[in-house]
């Protein structure tokens, strides 16, 4: 005789909501398959530890759906490109991250043939939308099952819950939570409850070490970054760990963000994202040298929409390959090496070494004498560019100001 | 028998430039007034020396022109409510304080009756627009006199002029050149020249006197600093040098720009700026907790655009009106104080006390539980905001990313 | 004793929905309020029906709620600023007239202490949203009561419970459902449910009867329209309805919205609007005379918006009252008189008599010769604003196209 | 001995202005290369003359520069793609062929290795622009003649001295001038001189001839027009033609632009374009069909700009490629025929065959009934789309309008 147990695909961090999830579902006679989508913020270790833990609570089968690359290529080097900072602050780190746990979560279940998927968010936030539309629209048909979110339970009850079928572990209510990805940290709870305070030291994960400031060489091609401190890197993601280790060595990039979030009400989050605030930096240091007035404005303008999609779980909306489109071709000549240098919680942007860096123009200078035209041609420019507005007072003489 | 002469009026800044251009057209047969509009940057001893050069390089009438409260009023004020930063990082200092001071001239040069209006900006740069401009459209018919951009002089052909006429002073050309306003210092030259260095330490005029972090406290009332550490100020200029005197101790707001000339090449200008830099964080956090999504939206569109449009010699666009209603009616909610911890070299925004802030609402917590919606309300959300995409991805499965 | 029955308010149009709820609340034990909202769309015989029906029906009240004045100062003037067509075509007649139509009745909600409010919207349109959204957030804790959404019944199922109550009236479901407003009148339904088929001629309610061409003159004072063939007006819904008048005799202003709807699918609705369609069609020509090309931009990114949020059901958003002091400010030289031709189903574009129309500078002459600036000073202008282009492809030769 | 003339290419039309600078300039012993760069407009008729008279004026050589597939390739198609009507009307038919035409010339000036480049433009107008600019990046050392513009004679003065060297042809003005391109023909004078006329019946090239309403069906694949009332066609310019043929047998596609020129003051320009208002027309329907709501909104914006950019001489702006790269992955979906209904001076919209037609989805029904989702599910994504809005009037009740 065949199983006859239904397949439900649980999309599995290991945390005590998709924990109590894979217990209860097994318990209730599913068939099912934990999944930890990866997009570069688990350890090793705690792959390894999912997987056991999954098990144990029930799980038929386990798997790590490591993604991190399809990440970088699919949106991550979009965001860098865009210069993606929300609230002109946060690299929306890991938000950006769940998108393509969704998306990884939802292929693997087609691939299973599985009749549900179920994940682990609350009804409060920004996470449920972000697994449940990625899930409504890549496996249409497929049942999505939420008992943290439709049950209403306290931690409290899950962990009995977990304790009363024989599984422990430490699933203690921390002063602060966090949530580590490749593209940064987000830090919840503690003092950013209340509106007046911001997070103390202690609150971050990684503290400042080095004292002295020192240089850091940032170098890209066509947008993308392929050096660092003159390694050149092929895998992407171990050059953005290489910054991350040079950044956070002087804990640069803590912030916090306030927005609005996808359920409507403004939300607060702390974060230390040391590679992403250094890497879009000197990015951007190196556009504002190779890229005209007018490609800086309209990147400016998709690459907020880029983040703001994205962060609102809109990824999947059909302009964005449209985006996609414009950011990369903006970043034909984005090619040169940035120099930085770093110091204590912050950082000071030194200069550029690019052959297309248009600062080194030979056609006029900055300054006292130039050779691109003479003082008749400017004057002419200055008259007609003027043309408009002694129009406009010719005819509204009462509205000089 | 009456005085025949011609009058014309100099912008007199007390530069090399302006002496010679206020000693030739003297001795030309000019009546000059020497016109030095002052928003904010000169201190009352440089326009005393002002005043007793000006005379003596052969000026009629000297007249220190104070449009400090006229800029503040007129545009200052929304560069703040637009949170205008060029380039992401300029608080575009001194060359929106030009605008005023050309406007103040050509005010001047009508109500006396002046024949021409000189200046002396170089045929290089962007100033020569923004005084061209500016008294083509307030001063038309008024002639305009720039030798040193027509005469294509060097600084010691013009010193040389002056030493001949038995005018002595210091101008020795500086390793850096320094432009000092209200809202922030500029600094040109030197390292700047080297598309690859930064500026030094001993480049700045202020440096970190102090050492151990201490916070600060700015009330904004309806989108303007009203109070500083508690105090409160009726004049806003005295409460931006408050912040001022308070940021540059730690030497806050140092940076680079790199952009677009209005001339067409591409120029770097060093600064330091502590109050615009503290000031606008302030300013824009307090917004974040007060405004909606879609009014910081709108907010930074058309505040990109004040920012241009002020730095590209459009003051007197007839849209600035227009913009000015639009920053000034979103800011009747923007009251309440930012506190921010200084230290040197940066700061940390710290949180906001403000009755209108919207992350107080009791509507709905972000996090674990909420009071706003049931679960089943949230399903239903998100499942009519994917529609959009369900339709799409029904109609083109093979997009699916 | 007193009354202890539970008011609540039901926003009547005396269609079969609102009737049915009017009916069926009335006799499950509710003080029924039947109130309708009108902006301009209701004859006064259809109000006195609606009276006449609303009180057979059971309702203890019935009011007219006239807010058509109300309308135009609030929303429908700064839609003619600006120049709101959505999709490019549409102006959005009676789906912006509903959200003041909701406003109304929440309003007259709090006035009478009514603990619920009804509608007759279905789930599966904007007007639900329109309706829900402004209860909820107009009239905090008031029960929203939709009968005809919650019970899915169909048209014969509320025809046959209205005539078990005795009530008899033609529901009779026609070809074409029709929303008569102020601005404009919608047709749904019979063709239109085809993709590829459009309305016939007999779909319309106004047909051709004019046929010679004949001249229409609107005269604008800051952006309202103030007189109509020379002829004064001081209401301006007087004018407006004398502008249809002229337009419909010519059956201006058919065409067929296809655009996204809020609950997200794809809707398609036609419409015959001669009023608006004329007007605005005049207002944006004496824009084009007499705004500068940046004013004319910004008007139509915001106006733009403006429509899409009033469509959207988000006129409460706070940017709206940002994007009206713009609109607002942008009309102060918007007067003057729009000359268009009208012919059957169609008209052109005459001219403009406007003391402000940029077009009469006398600058420059768009032609052979000119007196604004030399032909020396052209080639200045040219040179200098060729200078991005000029570094770019110094730097970047192969780029040439 | 070797030829010691130097070389200089004519941008020849073979009107006026040009006649006299080939003769001019072969006279004064140049080289004369008389190059007419054909985007469309010229018939073979006009290009023999042109060789003709060329010769006969005194050039070396005539060659007809035949550049209109790469107009199209290189830009028309992504004004189809951007639905690109300058204010909202105009297709900026010949403005932007003239960009190409300078283009084309500065090609061959570089090729033949001419010393020179000459055209007829005055200092008046947009064209001198789009020469000098492109001519200045295009073909950079090269020097710029222009006769007309520099001389300022006027039409007379042009025409004795052709007499004077025995060429004669008639150059009588006319009272309205045109300039016919593949994209449409422009008219200038005439009434267009008083802002309160507009253009009589007989100002127009083409009048309607047809009476009776005819179907007119286009075919778009990926925003490509490949077919006309069902003929494929592989060749676009045919394909524009046989629209254009269509559509002028009905007048229709008049209208007249009044704008903002390059040197700053307002224009006017009458035009007749059948072949390009019928063709946007259609490919904005299908746009409406078959994109997003978010697809449709960020074409406009690029859209808008790419007509700027190319009206104002901006087409060598490196942003251009960057928009052209995202207007063409927009395009992806766009294929399918739209029924148009001709008559004279009109065309009604009918209806759209699409498979990608997304008003076709199955998901829900924009009317009575539905089946994308459930009354409760609707109300509790009218309650979420609130919470923004119930936050806000929560903290401001006395904000509620």
């Amino acid at each position: 005789m065949t199983d006859e147990k239904k397949k439900v695909v649980v999309a599995f961090s290991g945390g005590l909501d998709t924990s109590y999830t894979v217990a209860r579902l097994a318990r209730e006679g599913w068939r099912v398959y934990a999944a930890c989508a990866n997009t570069g913020g688990f350890t090793a270790g705690q792959l390894e530890r999912n997987r056991a833990n999954a098990l144990r609570l029930g799980a038929t089968e386990y798997v790590t759906l490591d993604v991190t690359r399809e990440y970088y290529r699919k949106s991550l080097r979009f965001m860098i490109f865009g210069n993606v900072l929300r609230n002109n602050c946060y690299p929306i780190s890991v938000s950006s991250e769940r998108i393509f746990q969704a998306i990884a979560i939802a292929r693997y279940a087609r691939e299973i043939g599985a009749q549900a998927i179920a994940h682990g968010s609350t009804g409060a936030g920004n996470d449920q939308i972000r697994f449940d539309m990625t899930f409504l629209v890549m496996a249409p048909g497929v049942e999505i099952i939420t008992l943290t979110r439709d049950e209403g339970l306290t931690r409290q009850q899950e962990v009995d819950y977990l304790n009363s079928i024989g599984f422990e572990a430490d699933f203690a209510k921390l002063k602060y939570s966090y949530n580590v990805g490749l593209w940064g940290t987000s830090i919840c709870g503690g003092e950013l409850n209340d509106p007046a305070q911001g997070l103390p030291e202690q609150a971050y994960l990684k503290h400042p070490t080095a004292v002295e400031p020192t240089e850091l060489r940032l170098s890209f091609t066509r947008g993308e970054l392929t050096a660092v401190d003159g390694q050149a890197y092929t895998d992407p993601i171990a050059a953005i760990q290489a910054v991350e280790e040079r950044g956070a060595a002087y804990a640069i990039g803590r912030d916090c963000n306030v927005g609005d979030t996808i359920v409507g009400i403004k939300g607060r989050v702390g974060f230390e994202a040391a590679a992403p605030v250094l890497i879009i930096s000197a990015h951007r240091e190196l556009e504002k040298r190779t890229l005209s007035k007018w490609q800086q404005y309209w990147k400016d303008q998709v690459g907020t929409w880029y983040g703001m999609f994205l962060h609102e779980s809109q990824y999947l909306e059909p302009v964005m390959p449209d985006i996609e489109a414009m950011l990369e071709s903006s970043q034909r000549n984005v090619t040169g090496t940035v120099i930085l240098r770093l110091r204590p919680l912050g950082f000071d942007m030194v200069g550029v070494e690019a052959d297309g860096d248009l600062l080194r123009s030979r056609l006029g200078e900055y300054g006292e004498t130039q050779t691109g035209w003479t003082a008749a041609e400017a004057k002419g420019f200055i008259k007609l560019m003027s043309t408009p507005l002694r129009v406009y007072y010719g005819a509204h003489p009462d509205e000089r100001r």
